[in-house]
């Protein structure tokens, strides 16, 4: 077993962390870190509001039985070198201080965007571009660190990376242009979206959102050679919308192929891209990697997110594109909660074990 | 004054022509008529569900003093000689046997897609096309009626044609890529949307709705003349989604235009053209016909489409497109039950009448 | 195994049943039946519109396989005699044609209001008033039926009935005055409540609820003896509204008790009573009847109603009555569409098996 | 004109106040008060966030022109003998502060709780109570200021009591239970309900609300003499929930009355109160001060909460009771946003001028 931090323990997503590891048969949570305020007091105890008795837990399932008596470590007490492995879950402002710090000695996974743009630094998604791993090799050179930081992608980049990637292998792709309709939870809850905000309403923008999805697909879809990531050629143009839907990022993409490809085309590489996926083995993968329906009213975000525990993507509605002279779109649904966050970030820890990495 | 007569008019589209017709300066509502069922009863009784007591008004203002005490016709005891000019509300099966009945006397305003895709029928958008007009004396000749019917475009088309009409007067455009954010009430209320199908939920598929914003958007931006209407030659493609909003349809819009514009130059064509509007004298438009945010979180349906009475189109995030060499892409707000329905079926009336086609 | 019937398979609560009997120990599926319509196609084929190919399935756990290739009868094909038991799910005009004629040969368990306030049948909750079911012998005998009708009570008696059964056994009852607050799938689907209607919106009339609601949980309540049941003598007073709220009905109920008594002690009986309930063995029951909350924030619809499959009652902030001297108020909630319905009904058909009634 | 400031000007309510005082014929505001970080500011460049652009304007209505040129003070600059009148909209812990150190000088209307329970503080609802404002004249002689502090009660109070006068007035009441279903909008909105929170869910826990409801009802309805007031004799009992509307509470309340009345005897009762409501003149009064529908499915939040501004109390569903001997049952609706908090206040002020107390 390795033993394992989660820095950031108490919020949104590090309470989908608490989850993800329960009963984990490769890692173990041996310290759960927060802010000075928690430090100290039992994981339950920091969940509850003292003064009403309400307690603060977000998910559906109850706190697993081996986090509720852990005390809760400051950061700073948290010294890096007793894990094998932390996984982060703050706001990037910290991340940018407290990662470095805790990556000098010990690999961290991120869910904040903190590094992910730095040269030296991958976006990875288990399945798609795993090779990419490597630069962390780099990275730990390039910085004399024992350990490496190694983010996840913002999770509205996680589900158009995913279906982008077959596409790409069979048929190129120049141009992707995308709408996402995102589920509240992307915002976490402190503040996150107020109900007088987004009840029977469209917000039309998420700071910084699409610029993130508009690099990072390029990124992630990029070719490592040399020591570096080659940028995907293709270009890519995103609207970024917050719909009120509790969970589940449902995303419009037309996209330009540079080849031609017909529906059923696009159906059969994704499906076949599923069966093959790198991490199918890994405990956190779901069965399917990628679901396609053929019901043109699906997918939907209440009825299909939660399909293999919110590890799958799920695609629908591939039709011939009326804009390109060759191309297609489709509609995808991606858990932002799930893949798209901390159960995410323990495949790619899954991984990156694999690969000899941890 | 011309006289009146509204079919269809105790559906959720009927009761918005009776609001839209009240207190009209020009127009008088002679006759209502409904289904068999209706038929005889006063309509304030037609609405009142006997067993029960409740009132089925959907309208949030109450019911104009004018239409309570109307006793309804049904379909078939109108005679259209009677009346000036014809009002439908009706599904576009009833359209079909109807309104050709109908407009051998007398004009028809119509909100079905009956007859849009007819090749002697224009699909007019007070202020976009007017000249299309022209080709209702065409059709009158050819048919040998004395009236014509005039059909409104699809309610999610009217908003994307209204904003497209000064880019591609100024830049020329050569695709529109467009995703839809459709508020509940387009699909009407018999049954309409089951709240258990849409709460937390997004319905990625309107059966035909894309099929005919590609098909209208191209007709309404053409160009009419030798007697008919050349499509414009751009592509569009969208994909129309269902959101759990109540009313007002929003849409990310990603234009490739022909010719070089920054997103100034796009809000101040918008702007230009909104201010010399050809129907902005007349009785039902608004004092805005675009308008522009530069608020990055507008247009948001709930905060916006109640503006001018929802006979405005809203537009904000103007941006420079990143997907095209020359593009910009922005987001817009149409009130479906408002512009794109009874209230613009209305102004269309007044732009006809000006035109003296009344 | 006996062999089982369901009438009315397609809708809601006909799915329901079908998840519900999915691998059912005792009761295996041999028949499903629908209407004129349905009759004859495949149960999978059934549920699919056939032009716009969307599967009319509700449940969030795909169809079994069982299900999907089984060939629908028509109700009037169904022989009774073919089965051990029939489940309905129709609406109550129907079952007041159609349970007779089926109760005349086989036992129906009935989702409907039609027969529940006659006085040779009872209305039957697992684990409250198993004592009533000696009151189908009076039926069959009186009837002259082989078989009986044994309706459950409406959804949200259930809940309600549920929690003042250990109350009224401690300390006796003289008032129950409760709002409920109800979801929209209480309401079905077709065409169920519109979202146009409920959206950021309350509805504080569901037709004839209150009136069941406040008959049948005396009824429930009272005591069978004598070949009768002679209803509770407390007074109940209920407003039933819909709320904006996918599953599960929160109900406030504020209770006079006959004797003093403490919140404390009424947490003490209601878990009491949950852990000696009569059916908790039976293969449907869950693992807790009735869950008490501390948390004062809870129940909670969407965090608590699927808790042991949606069949347990669960409760919170019981406090002290301030309107009576001797009274209690709490919070409830039940799910609607498991105890309240068709996995309500096959926990109740295991009690009459285990009763030796079927 | 009396000169006025607002306390909290930025706020959700403190908005509320910009907009109801806007070409008031009274009141001219002078001065706007908000925190440290905003004063300096222009009124509409402190709702902007700088980074974002995104403006916090939380009406449905444009931000009045008078306001958005005022240069915010911050509290401390507040010199209370420079207005006539001051207004309030601040938290309670601030407002215990804030308020003592205005009232010296000058009349303080207040939307806290702060100081609604002391003896000689008078907690006023326009046309219920009007006579306890000669406590005002007690409180300021006891406290040697020249001002006052007059409290609005709590939102959720204010609906209820205005529909409980005159049922009290006409039959005498011995025990009120309400359940409340209370808007969102009723937490504010820094950080007020989240979305995640709300959403397809009932809260069935506000803190200190029902509290709250029930002292301050027995006060508003208690009786001055003698320069104090003694508290209504009856009982009253509450549960009050968050539900996902937007504005608008909706109250189910049950009253005992002392004497028998049928509903028609209560509507009676309401109307004619309503017509002879003492405020009706003043320039903030709604047409109606009580309307009561005969439609059992009213009221509804969302179609009656902005009749008359929101100004009206709605009444719907008067019934008989069935767990009194004599009683009734009933649905109200307020705006809590509009009767209920800052217009309400305005109203207030206006009344208390109307008696000079300004």
């Amino acid at each position: 077993m390795l033993s394992v931090a989660i820095i950031g323990a108490t919020g949104v997503v590090g309470q989908e962390f608490i989850v993800a590891l329960d009963k984990h048969p490769w890692f173990e949570v041996k310290a759960v870190a927060a802010s000075e305020r928690s430090a100290g007091k039992r994981y339950i105890d920091a969940l509850r509001d003292s003064s009403t008795g309400i307690l603060k837990w977000h998910q559906r399932t109850p706190i697993p039985e081996y986090a509720k008596e852990m005390v809760i470590k400051s950061v700073g007490e948290i010294d890096a070198r007793d894990y094998d492995l932390i996984f982060t879950a703050v706001e990037s402002d910290d991340a940018r201080v407290i990662e470095p710090r805790l990556a000098e000695h010990t690999p961290v996974i991120s869910t904040a965007a903190a590094f992910r743009y730095e040269q030296d630094v991958p976006i990875l998604i288990p399945g798609v571009n795993d090779a990419h791993a490597e630069l962390l090799e780099v990275q730990r050179e390039k910085r004399g660190w024992n350990g490496f930081i190694a983010p996840l992608p913002n999770c509205t980049t996680t589900g158009l990376a995913i279906t982008l990637k077959p596409i790409q292998d069979a048929f190129g792709i120049e141009r992707v242009i995308m709408t996402s309709l995102q589920a509240v939870s992307g915002a976490g809850r402190s503040p996150g979206v107020s109900a007088l905000d987004i009840f029977d309403n469209i917000i039309p923008f998420i700071p910084k959102e699409e610029e993130k999805v508009q690099v990072e697909a390029r990124k992630i879809l990029g070719k490592f050679s040399d020591g570096r990531i080659d940028d995907a050629r293709f270009r890519v143009s995103c609207t970024c919308t917050r719909v009120p839907v509790i969970d589940g990022h449902t995303e419009c993409a037309f996209v330009e192929t540079s080849r031609d490809c017909e529906p059923d085309d696009v159906k059969h590489v994704m499906l076949k891209y599923s069966r093959g996926v790198s991490i199918k083995d890994l405990p956190s993968a779901p069965a399917d990697y990628i679901i396609v329906h053929d019901d043109p009213s699906r997918p939907q975000p209440r009825l299909d997110r939660d399909v293999n525990d919110g590890m799958s993507t799920i695609v629908g509605r591939i039709r011939k594109d009326t804009a390109f002279e060759r191309g297609i779109k489709y509609v995808l649904l991606s858990h932002n909660e799930k893949m798209g966050s901390a159960k995410g970030a323990v495949l790619l820890a899954e991984m990156l074990k694999v690969r000899e990495l941890l």
